[in-house]
């Protein structure tokens, strides 16, 4: 399925594997690497490669540097029956975030809607990891954070401000896969436009703006600049709301606060992120929410497509569907990562086999 | 400020006791009618004309066609300490609404963050309004609801399945305005392409399909077809994920469920909200937020400006300017709108002066 010479294939549990042992000699407990590295990977199966895997070597970057802590102390540093806040120690975003996400759940199983804000955490990969651990114990999951990088400006702006701030929620279904919207604000990824100055070819004038904040189409300019949100002020709004429910709530960084996960290897990053669960059986029961949501699902499915569109797609079927096929198949990786990757284990006396 | 030959000035008081009026006329309750004129006119004060007075014929001809109940019965069917689920008896849905939302804050202001599902509801405005309601009470506000009338398709689709449903985030600052993002998940209004259609003017690519699903700058074509999204397949998972949680909660209708408001005056709609309230003082000091939020903003407002902008807004702060400004000078009705209110005013012997 995969071209040969543009990426390499490698089994689940060995990228697994791989990761949890980069991570293990860099200090990170056996425990907290596991988990970490199955996020990770889990990212690369859904086919997200952006959020995956790809993000190793800078995470391993700032653990070297001292600026993330490998043996966090997460706890909550405030507590109610629908809400805790909690402090991150400075701890990898993922295990972090999925630590609050088991606080958010643990609440939402004694039958209460509920919300965890969390500060000190780091970059946490995907959204929508988060919000689908709701799933199985039938909660709506709600996940919002702030971004590692200002790469937006307020509308109408020319200084970066504001990050490309991802929020994702999770509705269970009942035979059908649950919903996973998961979605950041610009309207294309920054790495298109690398690709494109990388190619020398042009990008929509939709895309970014040059660093005078006027539109542009020329990607070398483009990356001086800003990336545009969908939408125009409506895209604005959105990633300025999901940055202040991330961190107002919690004290993380905001705005001229936030520093740069990539330049800057000197200073702690304090991302904030937010959880919330809703437990369905406090609304309808399971049994007919589920039967409703089968409906609402099938419906969309069967709906009469355009010309040329072989399929409709609900968010996140798309991403299930491979990732039930990459666990049985293997994950197919680019070759530039695989190599990046293979380089970082050396190092660090860890190999990683392709398949 | 608004030209007379194409605006009718109107104070907001005699604008109110004309709404109210009119709906008393029609059998809704006093209490039930001012509040429903209140916050229809404060649309029309905040510059949001397409969800103001310009509804009420809409409302009056379905509360003639007896699809909508004048005289409901609001009440919750299911009660936890952080969630209800109220039946809205099929009345106007900005009393439903106010009512449900009301609801949420009361549990909010018992330190729960709290979610208050509908369903039996109708049209209710603006979704702003009901998130602006926690702010006073220093709760974030959060707003859902499914559109009256299916517009767009999912992904790919060519047939009409979804609303272009709105959803609003509202959060309190200190001494600045608060924010308040409102927005539905289409790239541009229904109401552009009506004027494109009657000036025979074609429209941008990405505004609307005609009715095979595929993009049309025709506007006459796009007025038999479908609504594009905000960021494609990023607007239409929003469009969907917001559609669900305002209906699944609550069981109202959803998809081929949903009847067209205007179209169809002989079946009640079903419509569903959802509405959400998080106790700031749960999370942190009210004045640690508050502080955090002006700096927020005046960060944002004080980022340097891309050649030809003259002033960088919040979320929902030109809105609140405007009603500021509104309620002093008066509130500008477009002149065929005054005299379709005119019109349906004299029918039920109530009479709207202009200023």
């Amino acid at each position: 399925m995969h071209n040969p010479s543009t990426h390499v294939v490698i089994r689940p549990i060995a990228l697994r594997e791989f990761c949890s042992t980069v991570l293990i000699r860099l200090n990170v407990p056996p425990d907290q690497a596991t988990v970490i590295a199955a996020n990770l990977v889990d990212a690369d199966l859904k086919g997200i490669d952006s959020h995956g895997v790809v993000r190793l070597p800078i995470y391993v970057e700032r653990l070297r540097a001292g600026v993330v802590n490998p043996r966090p102390n997460v706890r909550m540093t405030r507590e109610t029956k629908t809400t805790a806040v909690v402090d991150g120690d400075n701890g990898m975003g993922q295990w972090v975030g999925m630590r609050a996400m088991q606080m958010a759940i643990a609440k939402g199983l004694s039958g209460m809607c509920a919300f965890v804000s969390t500060r000190n955490s780091n970059h946490f990969g995907a959204a929508g990891y988060y919000c689908q651990m709701a799933v199985a114990h039938d909660l709506v999951g709600l996940s919002f954070t702030i971004g590692g990088i200002n790469h937006m400006t307020p509308w109408g702006g020319a200084q970066a401000m504001l990050g490309n701030n991802p929020f994702a929620i999770a509705l269970p279904a009942g035979e059908e896969r649950p919903i996973i919207l998961d979605m950041a604000c610009s309207v294309a990824a920054r790495g298109k436009i690398i690709v494109a100055a990388k190619d020398n070819t042009p990008i929509p004038d939709d895309w970014a703006t040059g660093p005078d904040g006027q539109p542009t189409i020329d990607p070398v300019e483009a990356l001086k600049g800003f990336m545009l949100p969908i939408g125009g002020p409506k895209g604005y709004s959105l990633t300025l709301v999901i940055g202040l429910l991330s961190t107002m709530l919690s004290g993380a960084a905001f705005g001229s606060e936030v520093t740069d996960m990539y330049e800057d290897l000197e200073r702690s990053q304090n991302i904030g992120h937010l959880f919330g669960v809703l437990p369905i059986s406090c609304f309808e029961t399971i049994e007919t929410y589920k039967t409703r949501m089968d409906k609402a699902i099938r419906e969309m499915r069967d709906t009469p497509r355009a010309p040329g569109v072989e399929r409709i797609y609900l968010p996140g079927e798309r991403e299930q569907i491979l990732a039930e096929e990459h666990e049985r198949t293997g994950v197919p990786i680019k070759q530039p990562v695989w190599e990046e990757l293979r380089e970082l284990g050396k190092g660090l006396g860890v190999i990683l086999e392709s398949q």
